[in-house]
């Protein structure tokens, strides 16, 4: 008999680059391993303020380092990365309140968008330089991801209710719980014992903890389906 | 006819944990992979100064992730980690400028001892909760990697030189010239190309750059030389 799969938490913000180098590998893995994924939209800039923590792009060097790895990094993940020119406007200034909001709401009433309508969001952000902060933007992005006008539409008028907002703050503050500092951390139940990893670079070791196969961060999913 | 090797230059301080993670993988991937690898010690205390970085420990949030990420990364490298008792005292206050002048001169007078010598250190601080300050403690260090004891005494005479203390210096500009705000980093050199990437965590994303394979930070090493 198969174990029962063990569950994953993904905490994400689509502001980051690395949140989605970590989610797009855990999207090809949840059909690889044995387990269970749970996508969990919070918001970093929350995170960053409860834990003390400063954005890596405040020092110098680490923006600069950011942009070559960012960029190396999409290339071995086989993720489409490309660096918004405002770099710095996107991320500190627009940020993506209203764009978590939004997932956090597809989360509560259409979860199996959820992958999707993030995917699309990142793309729009970290692909095509385009924005994310617009509620037109928003609504562009989960057409393009299969929601229907209408359903965007209702979705987007639920982003500024007490029950969203509560649903985003509640999330964020979990992850604060299990020890972020930043994103994206992965909550891995395996065995009764809790750990979070941080970042997008802690997914082989992951994979040791699950006694799981790692096979680099685009693994060949057909073969190893077989 | 077989390519001539890359060179990979490693820049290190034995004060840090994640330093010896990417050390061993390198010490084990320089028999199997095409490539020469340079050790380079350097003076993480500089890096963090000029750049305007601050240990990762500083963050409370930060400080306690780090226990448990090195206790994991170190079982899953085969490296026999253990976080010091009085942490905050090593670190901060200690430090590691007579190790690393120490290093800095082995590496001016024999460098075919430098990787075993920095391990017997790194085993003293990150395994054994020893000290590393004491010219005693060092002079041990270096017998155990297999010095005579007059050679390591002849050295740690000259430990406060200023041949010595320049050339530690002029190595730790070396990395912030190569972009650096923390220790590991590896330089690699590859067709024309200069690539540095930070951390321990990017021995995958070498092995891509080099078009080598990775199989994970303790590799079969015999079976892959065959």
């Amino acid at each position: 008999m198969k174990p029962l799969p063990r569950t994953l938490e993904l905490f994400y913000d689509v502001l980051s680059p690395y949140c989605w180098l970590g989610f797009e590998v855990l999207c090809r893995y949840q059909h690889i391993w044995n387990v269970k994924l749970q996508l969990r939209p919070s918001l970093i800039a929350g995170i960053m303020r409860e834990s003390g923590n400063r954005p890596p792009a405040m020092i110098p060097r680490k923006a600069q380092y950011l942009r070559s790895d960012v960029k190396l990094q999409g290339q071995h993940f086989q993720v489409p990365i490309q660096f918004p020119k405002d770099f710095f406007g996107v991320i500190l200034e627009k940020g993506s309140v209203s764009a978590m909001r939004f997932l956090t709401a597809v989360n509560m009433e259409c979860p199996e968008m959820l992958e999707k309508v993030s995917r699309e969001l990142w793309i729009r952000i970290w692909a095509r330089d385009e924005d994310t902060v617009q509620l037109q933007s928003i609504q562009a992005a989960a057409e393009k991801a299969g929601m229907s006008a209408e359903d965007a539409r209702a979705l987007l008028e639920k982003i500024s209710t007490p029950q969203v907002k509560n649903q985003l703050r509640e999330t964020t503050e979990a992850a604060c719980k299990y020890g972020a500092f930043g994103l994206p951390i992965v909550v891995a139940h395996i065995d009764g014992k809790t750990h979070m990893l941080f970042g997008s670079d802690r997914m082989e070791l992951l994979a040791h903890l699950l006694g799981e196969k790692w096979m680099g961060p685009a693994p060949p999913a057909l073969s190893a389906r077989l």
